[in-house]
């Protein structure tokens, strides 16, 4: 199993270029009889969505995923859910002029010495237009762990030197606080700290590294792997290894 | 990997029912610079398609595939290639008559006991038609064998009790004999007592099971693996178990 | 996965040559809390020693499992289960005369052209030898499943031309009567007659083909996977394909 | 695939608890013709033999390998390689005293809640001890990777605040650096200062954290996944989250 795919038992694959016609997921494994609707996941790509918020690509892009496939009067069939999301703000012209470079920061020339060919037009799938679909595919996840009394809340913790503590380890209200921020952060100071620091960091056309803490309420013990594949390694494994300029 | 995957390094996933939207196969771990395009996939739908051969599903589809990720200027770039195939004669309102109705011969009552839900229209995912992605993603298979130097052909052997015999075993040859015959049979005189079995089972509304054999020129030794798993154990396990009624 | 594992959630591996100093099985994911002894799995292994029955290999092995892990107080624990069984009557040098010579209806040509380099004692790996792991790993999934009530029984349903049928569909004495079956077919009539055909089969140095019915009682609805990979299929997966010399 | 097996194409899957019989590893998909010997993987593993360091376990293991399967005449022939180490110091009875605790800073508690049952002696499988038959796998990895021309040299770069660095990026050089430590620590002033603070937390009763530095020659482009699953991800997913007691 590549990078494409995650998770074993509820498990999904990924596919799609920032600048092709469109980006998708295949979850197989989801139970049968869950409610899920089109809504419910975009309502959680809108945070996600790039255009709308500081700091975060110009693209526009409404996010509307489909649901093509596993889902049958509202509810899961236990066959594989295709969701879809159409690229509308797709415009591989505007990349001509870095067809013939490698760009420091980019993996350009990694695909080049590894597959031969890249799809140049926004990095293909070296983008951050591929989280889209872990989001959708997250979507599906969450409402799971909601039946099961699983609730979580995610909050950015530290950008670059700046870092953020949460007010509350509450999960609900926790979250509330994280949906008012622009940044996800709800440390007020902390999070006027990042601002300044973000607006002076992308004049100089730079970027920095963050950090995400996520809260979880009603998990059974021992979930994870003993030893080696901890679920902390796991959510570790997660990361990006390093600050990149910003992609879309 | 549950049965919507097949395969290890080139490995398939399919997706869809037969009366939803769509219907598709996501390819992850095809190798990067194969040339590949959708007419070289339709080529192949073409012989599967319902509505235009004798005793197959009355069902108009035009069965065209869209390639929607994976391909850069013609060549697969190492992602992963997703295939997409719009249903266009769904018609989920022709099922109602059986939402209370479970078929035999069909896995309705398994689908109900094991999901607890089905999806009746075309009987959802049990359908001939889940077979359309993956002729899609074996005509990407078949493009990257051929690079190796492997043909292949392969030919109704049996239906019912009548046996069919190739007429040669050189793979090009008997490629077109067998696309010259509609019931892709080389053997014309079995195909004549097929037909004629055919329409006597057709008409008492029962159906038949078959056998296909499949030649190979140009395989290296050793495909396969050792004891268990063989290559004619991987291929027998493909089988449909029993003769089943037509379904679409 | 190759075809040296099997199986998902409950995974087996198993290793060993024919002539090396054991073979053994690896299973991993088995639950927790299971009774099982050394003596659970040596009641399943004395149904295939060599050594014992007619027209077996005449090798002499006591095939005793150790448990080396995975078992704590009688218990399973979760952790992977490591079961060994010591090779006694192994003796490489009995097969010097076969080393230069590639044995037809053995693997041997194909491992040497596949892997470069084959281990020629009783044909390494390719050997039915390579079977006790599995029925040790049999004896503990059989404990699982009958704790869930699930109770099995197989029986030689044909040999060559002879076929046998079974006198009770009822598993538990079925069971005890395939055990008082040398040739563990319960069907005495077909039991003879089997018995002179491999007799005859025997003096001529040649051998046959057989077919397993396996009675299952208290199987939940919907086992195996739909469409592809049903139960059925994955069963007869595990076929050999071809009738082979005795080898051991 | 649980945290037992790593790896995809050469996998490995390890057995066996600190306190039982034995413990080992099989490797499943190595190739065929190289040349390995149990003097091979002893001379890795004596590098991580507890008893004969400074602040490791006092336990006495001689910690010699067998190979059990997998190699013929000193190559191996694409069979899956069983490898053993014999448990010698086990001394479940040692463990009594602790049978009725749930020991802080190990997994008890929760191997309890998981699993119903825990194997108490040296905590069973959530060992340091279980790396033994990592080290035993790598030693076979190792050896691949220097026939394709790939050398590899690690040190301990951090020890709770004490940064080391190393005194060349020449590997062969470093590598001679880093075994003449008795930290494995390249940096002589930095491995003072770690060997007195470790004997000062060791006189507390606690521990450190720490961090590994590992340097690799003569690598190919593009090794690990692309996005997510990147070679660093894979390796940093390896750490234990947290300083531990010593354990064996």
């Amino acid at each position: 199993m590549g990078s494409n795919s995650f998770g074993r038992l509820f498990q999904i694959t990924t596919w799609g270029e920032s600048h092709g016609k469109a980006i998708g997921v295949v979850i197989d494994g989801c139970p049968a009889g869950l409610a899920i609707s089109e809504e419910d996941i975009n309502n959680e790509l809108k945070w996600r969505r790039p255009g709308s918020l500081p700091f975060t690509s110009p693209r526009k892009e409404s996010d509307r995923a489909e649901i093509l496939s596993g889902v049958f009067e509202g509810r899961t069939t236990g066959t594989p859910l295709s969701i879809m999301i159409q690229n509308q703000d797709a415009q591989p012209h505007d990349y001509a002029a870095v067809k013939e470079v490698l760009r420091p920061g980019h993996a350009n020339y990694t695909y080049l010495e590894k597959y031969g060919i890249y799809d140049y037009p926004g990095v293909g799938r070296a983008s951050a237009r591929e989280t889209a679909c872990r989001v959708a595919a997250g979507a599906v996840a969450k409402k799971l762990l909601m039946e099961e009394g699983i609730e979580l809340a995610a909050y950015l913790s530290a950008c670059g030197a700046v870092e953020a503590s949460a007010p509350t380890s509450e999960v609900d209200s926790l979250r509330d606080q994280v949906r008012a921020s622009p940044l996800f952060c709800p440390d007020e100071k902390a999070a006027a700290e990042m601002t300044a620091l973000l607006s002076e960091v992308e004049e100089s056309g730079d970027s920095l590294g963050g950090m995400v803490t996520l809260l979880a309420e009603g998990l059974p013990t021992g979930l994870g792997e003993p030893i080696f594949d901890r679920l902390e390694a796991r959510l570790g494994a997660a990361r990006s290894t390093r600050p990149r300029a910003r992609c879309q």
